[in-house]
């Protein structure tokens, strides 16, 4: 028995929506509703998918299932292809299961040829109209579908106005338009070689096909990737009969949500223009209506389409974005669907849904997509100002939010401007850890060099403020407090500048920001969701601010805080680096003394941001070449103040250097190395621990991770070091505290030997982002050399540092999970790679049953979402 | 019940050696054969590993056992310790369950004290002996168990020899020792804080757990290593009867073999000191007698001991080493072990004991050390010769064999001076491809920088060349062409030195080197391995030289060609650069033709030599940027011969710098990106099999081998090309050939999804360098810097790089064995990575089922054994 490649609209439902795409099976919804829709039919996903799989053939069996629908169609409505007195016409949609733009555009009049064109004009009395639409058909099907280039057509057309000496083309007449007719179909045949098709099926089959291809064009693999949407899912194409809405004055067309998609207000929202079809509502040329002017106009059209509108939203027990025609005075539905919105609208809607009693608080946290939160925590342009504003430059989007403040080329500038009231962009071609303070000071951040991983970005992100990196259309000039624009504008310290970190865009003027706004309606959703989910969220926290920051997010606790960054302020670097040039364990022991006091206060100020919230204190990760200079001029000074010679100093770095620093002496290797290290950092977590529980009267259970361990040996050597230092400072404190000793999940190794390591690790936090690296094979910051032409040639289809990589590293992760769990049955178990803010991998962190998850500070009302949702969508599968 | 930690000889046997060590287990078992050995008792390896597992404490309970076997010892021996009249002494010796050296030294005569020493002057009618032993002993016994400087007790001697203005210590009288041993007494006093131990029963307990804690000690741990021996094992400690060979002219002790142990000559072999005690033979004082000369001095001893001798052989069915002494007229075995032996001796005896009837072939095969076989397949030092000379500097050993020639500091000159007839060995700062020809050319090469991969040693591997690395001890200045010693002397070009490639030693003078010699013992044994192993065994061989050598070694196959080794040639380079600085595609590919007929030439000369057998070649795997000049001269003239402006191609090699080159753009990424280079290698491929098949009439099937794979849809994009490549050389040709395409395994990705990987792979060659790196998250190029802490810390046992982690890596191979053949059952499965030569590596491919192990040329005779050696021992543990 054959499969069944083609639905007429009257054999789907809503429920075939992967099968039919969403267009497909809301027009099959409608119809088995009673709207008025016209009738056509669907061809399926699957025979997308055949049509690759076959080789970008479309085989005779989907052809023949076509033909015989298109037949069905012909009795249905009464009507014949290429009928000379009553053609009939059809329009050919893409409609994929997931909005997708980027894909083919509509076909109208479908059908037209030299005979139907006949019958158009004979049936509506304008020969005009009739062939005015025939040479749009073969223009947009020449266009689109068999990719002959446009501007022919539109010469031949000035050509045919310059020979009537006119201007526009609404002032040539039917003749003319005959005469235009004519020259198309000969640009076809000249092009293609051959002549324009004339048989309805012929033309159809080229439109179905063209769909097809589109799935494939390069804006839609973008647009798959950026939104998560697998090639095997194809497209469908519909095929529904024309009905017109530029009949004449009782004719219009018109689009419409049910609710206001911006704000969330409970009002039919929407436009409309009578005698127009299609494109006309949204290309400007006339001013659409709204939708509620309509009621005045014709009252009974209005009525049916409010009850209609209220009736699928009844249905779909959402807010739906409809489309509609009206054919002399009837109305017909083209299309309803689940209507996009902003993220307050996105808010209210569920609040109000629940309030109205058509949702339970379970379906609506559904109903809010959990990345656009993102936009409510930070400031965001004005609209009205950013409309007027072009963009100067594009770099990556590191950071989101918007800024605009005054240019500053220095970190200390910048800080000083900011002190005096300014608000500050800072420029820079990449920042440093010396950059930190204004960092802060700044409103927003720009830079030259450097990927999403940059550390502007890393850090940008860490703090929430906008940035945009690697924007390398401009040159930056630290010298010269220069910034010049790639059309050669040049701006200087002082200018205005707006950035916006969501996009990259970078604007050469000031733009004006609002602030951040929660409303009520989000503290609601996020209630429910909270009421919901399982995970806890933790954040990624290195600071006091960023704590406090999250917990107002709703952090649960810190699952990642990482004491490397403690150590690139300026006061610190000092003992730092006298650390790390140290000769001898003694020497070395002399600089962490110095280091322990500043370690321990950050520490205390954490626990009393966290107020007895669990803290896990990650030791020192990073290689230590990290923290010496590689400028010559700071070689110097700091082999000056090290009394050092300069080549001695040079000898040390050079020393230090390493071809894989990411494969390298770092995490717990430099803690074998050099345990005095970790000795020092257990005393600053205990003492600082002890002191804040007995100032606050706070229970605080600090969690020690131990970083990169691929073995139990490994975790084993330092955590005795850790329980002894632990031990000593108790004892000395005269005070027993509870404390936790765990370890990351970050290299392969240690995933395959969890079981091992669960024996002294009290806890697994999986970390991501190195574990995607090492499992992959490919570093951050080198892949992106290559990642694009791996989502050009559809080799990736997703970047697996913003997506948790499910078969590959969640496998390791799995693995990890369930030998863990066979040793050590409570271990707690997180992730704290920056993938902990991605819903798709929140979904799955939740599956495999993790505790938590931990994200940056902006993330955690995401993933608070996230993990609600997961817990629903599972629950929903499960039944 | 409580454990049995201590076992009188009569109570054990040889089957027991890991309980009671090696040593242990034979004098139990020569006990039980009847033979002649001074009674005793060994402390078992599990009391050993409780001692560390109890903090490094000896516990009561073995304490109690040792206590017990005390008694029953006097029992047997009919003496009592301490007994005034005829006092018990024994000694105390360390003995694992592998022959290891670096542990505790024997200590003799425990058991004296103040009062014994008084029973055993009285027994000997001897008082200075009696003292002296007592001295001795307290010296002995001070230094090795208690830690106390041996100085000081050197010291007290001399001052007694002073008092009494003697030199030599046997001018002292009984009298004159009796002070001495007051003297010891005081030191021991003053440096431990109480008297010098007067219980027998203390003076073992403190000798036995000093036998423990010498476990551990930083010269056993680096043996361990070396060796492959777990810490885990532990030692056992054997305490004997003290019998006495320095009781006069009928009493002596010596040591033998039953074979000599440097030829395999069958003789006994050994030699004996009369009147003498322990480490007299070897301490050189005396000169020793060869063995055959008891025969005359001491008949029926000889003859009783030459049976004996005979029948441990035949007992033991290997040849064997002994110890034994003569009190009084009376034979005493002390030890007996399988003994150590050369290569040449191994073969032999293995050989000559399979035709004595004594063991099969399949035993015999087991007899000899596959890694002993690197040895002789090298020039060696002549060992007189060596004797004499001293090395003058050390670096890695970077690749086996000896070498001896001429001084030069350039390829080039080394070229010309080796075409002249000069034996030349090359000194480089570090070696680069351009120096390949200069390599080739010399006997030996010696670098100042550089580890065990880095590219001197991995080339010198490949070619067997002799290299030592990384010697940072001397100074190689390439301007001067001078090399500064550590001493300061100075070597010129043309100066004579020498190098040991085994050991890292450098010698500045010509020492004599002689040929590797491949007996007939060498081929009999390797065709009965050939007989017994599954694996077969191919070669990573990238030139028609290597492959030649390998095949003579015995290689079936290439198992691995790495493509890109053909490109740094200097007529390739030129058009490989041009290929990489090309603009687009068209110039890229018109690069590639220029490739194109060497690199077929190339495969064509290796399919000659490799006569018919698989050929496994890898497609370009290395970052582009390892073929671009850093030098800024060499930029300068590349740009010239590329008509670039040197800021041009400065910016290439900047864009193309990666901050983790393992982790960065390589492998099946650069066919991705560039699918116009595996189009090139395919052609290549192809036309060269077809080509030698049509002139030599050999079948020829290429497996082509895609790098780094970590998704099905990389292998996928490029087995495409490959394909549609192939057909089209086919077509062209007019003559259609098999061919396989496969990939490798080494991102730790391919393993989890091999099952997925296997649809379109048709072999899995396990790429174990890179398996291992990016499974434990280093590289091996900077772990270097660490791995040394690890393994003084005991946090490694060994080095992964050189024996396959089977722990980690070694279930990533197992899972990716079990998906890949779930896919496609008679999946090819082979490993070519570095720990394709490793025996014990072996062993787990043996097990796992994989088809072949690939290794460098001069290691494929050793794969061979140990191929043959995992057949063997698994058969024998599934018996």
């Amino acid at each position: 028995m054959s499969e069944k490649y083609v639905y007429l609209f009257n054999e789907g439902d809503a429920s075939m929506r992967n099968l039919l795409g969403g267009k497909g099976a809301n027009l099959a919804e409608m119809t088995n509703l009673g709207m008025p829709v016209p009738q056509g039919f669907t061809v399926t996903t699957e025979a997308c998918t055949k049509y690759y799989d076959d080789g970008k053939t479309i085989s005779k069996e989907v052809v023949d299932q076509i033909t015989d629908a298109m037949g069905k169609l012909e009795e249905i409505s009464g009507k014949k292809f290429g009928d000379p007195d009553n053609p009939f016409l059809v329009s050919v949609r893409s409609g994929a299961r997931a909005s997708m733009p980027g894909m083919m555009d509509t076909i109208l009049n479908l059908g037209l040829n030299d005979v139907a064109v006949e019958g158009l004009a004979n049936k509506s009395g304008n020969a005009r109209w009739a062939y005015d639409s025939y040479r749009r058909f073969i223009q947009m099907f020449s266009d689109v579908v068999m990719g002959i280039d446009k501007e022919l057509f539109e010469e031949a057309l000035q050509e045919q106005k310059d020979k009537k000496g006119v201007k526009l083309d609404t002032e040539l007449d039917a003749d003319d338009l005959k005469e235009v007719v004519q020259a198309y179909k000969k640009i076809y045949k000249e092009q293609k070689g051959e002549e324009f098709p004339q048989d309805a099926k012929d033309q159809l089959l080229e439109a179905v096909t063209a769909v097809f291809r589109s799935w494939d064009n390069p804006r839609a693999i973008v647009y798959r990737r950026m939104n998560d949407i697998p090639a095997s899912w194809g497209t469908a194409v519909n095929v529904q009969s024309m009905v017109f809405g530029n009949m004449g004055d009782s004719s219009g067309t018109g689009v419409a949500f049910t609710r206001n998609p911006s704000t969330g207000e409970k009002k039919l929202y929407g436009e409309y223009l009578m005698n127009a079809q299609g494109e006309d509502v949204v290309a400007g040329i006339r001013t659409p209506q709204p939708i509620s002017h309509l009621e005045e106009q014709m009252p009974e059209v209005y009525k049916q389409f409010a009850e209609i509108a209220q009736k699928l939203e009844n249905h779909y027990r959402d807010m739906q974005d409809m489309e509609f025609t009206i054919e002399d005075g009837k109305l017909y539905m083209l299309q309803t669907r689940n209507g996009k919105r902003t993220a307050p609208a996105a808010l209210k809607i569920a609040v109000d849904l629940v309030n109205e009693g058509k949702l339970t608080e379970r379906e609506a946290v559904l109903k809010v997509e959990p990345k656009q939160l993102d936009s409510l925590l930070h400031p965001q342009f004005n609209p009205e100002a950013l409309k007027k504003a072009k963009p100067i430059a594009k770099g990556l989007p590191a950071s989101p939010g918007a800024a605009c403040g005054q240019l500053y080329f220095t970190a200390d500038e910048a800080t000083k401007a900011a002190a005096g009231g300014q608000k500050v962009v800072l420029a820079r071609q990449e920042t440093s850890p010396e950059d930190i303070e204004g960092m802060y000071a700044s409103e927003g951040i720009l830079t030259a060099r450097g990927g999403m991983t940059s550390h502007a970005a890393v850090v940008a992100r860490g703090m929430g403020t906008c940035c945009v990196a690697g924007c390398g259309e401009v040159r930056i000039s630290e010298a010269d407090k220069t910034m010049t624009g790639p059309d050669g504008t040049v701006y200087k310290e002082g200018d205005w500048i707006s950035l916006d970190g969501s996009t990259g865009n970078v604007y050469g003027e000031a733009i004006e920001t609002q602030e951040a706004q929660v409303t009520g309606d989000f503290e609601t959703v996020m209630n429910w969701a909270d009421g919901i989910r399982k995970l806890n969220v933790r954040t990624n926290a290195d600071t006091p601010h960023d704590a406090k920051q999250a917990v107002e997010f709703g952090a649960e606790g810190i699952g990642l805080c990482r004491t490397e960054h403690m150590f690139f302020d300026e006061d610190r670097i000092g003992p730092m680096r006298e650390m790390i040039v140290a000769n001898d364990t003694e020497q070395r022991e002399k600089a962490l003394a110095k280091l322990l006091p500043m370690q321990k206060n950050d520490f205390k100020e954490i626990y009393r941001a966290m107020e007895g919230r669990p803290v896990t204190i990650r030791f020192l990760d990073p290689p230590l070449h990290e923290f010496l200079p590689t400028d010559p001029q700071d070689i110097k000074d700091l082999a000056d103040d090290m009394g050092l010679t300069v080549d001695e100093l040079t000898g040390i770095i050079e020393d230090l250097h390493e071809f894989n620093p990411m494969l390298g002496h770092r995490g717990v290797r430099l803690a074998i190395t050099y345990p005095e290290i970790a000795v020092m950092q257990t005393r600053a977590v205990i003492e600082a621990a002890i002191e804040v529980m007995e100032e606050t009267g706070l229970d605080i259970v600090p969690e020690i991770m131990i970083p990169l361990v691929g073995d139990l040996k490994e975790l084993d050597y330092v955590k005795h070091y850790v329980d002894e230092t632990a031990k000593k400072v108790m004892d000395e404190k005269g005070k027993q505290i509870e404390y936790k000793v765990g370890t990351m999940i970050e290299v392969p190794r240690a995933a395959v030997t969890a079981d091992d390591i669960a024996k002294e690790a009290e806890f697994f936090s999986f970390g991501t982002n190195d574990l995607t690296q090492m499992t992959f094979g490919f570093s951050r910051d080198d892949a992106g050399k290559f990642l694009e032409d791996y989502y050009e040639k559809k080799v990736y289809e997703f970047d697996p540092f913003q997506k948790l990589d499910q078969t590959g590293v969640g496998q390791l992760v799995k693995m990890a999970v369930e030998k863990g769990k066979a040793t050590r049955p409570d271990i707690k178990l997180g992730i704290c790679g920056e993938h902990g803010g991605d819903p798709s991998t929140v979904e799955f962190c939740n599956e495999v049953g993790l505790n938590y998850v931990s994200c940056s500070p902006f993330r955690v009302p995401i993933a608070r979402l996230a993990a609600a949702q997961a817990v629903v969508k599972q629950e929903d599968e499960n039944k």
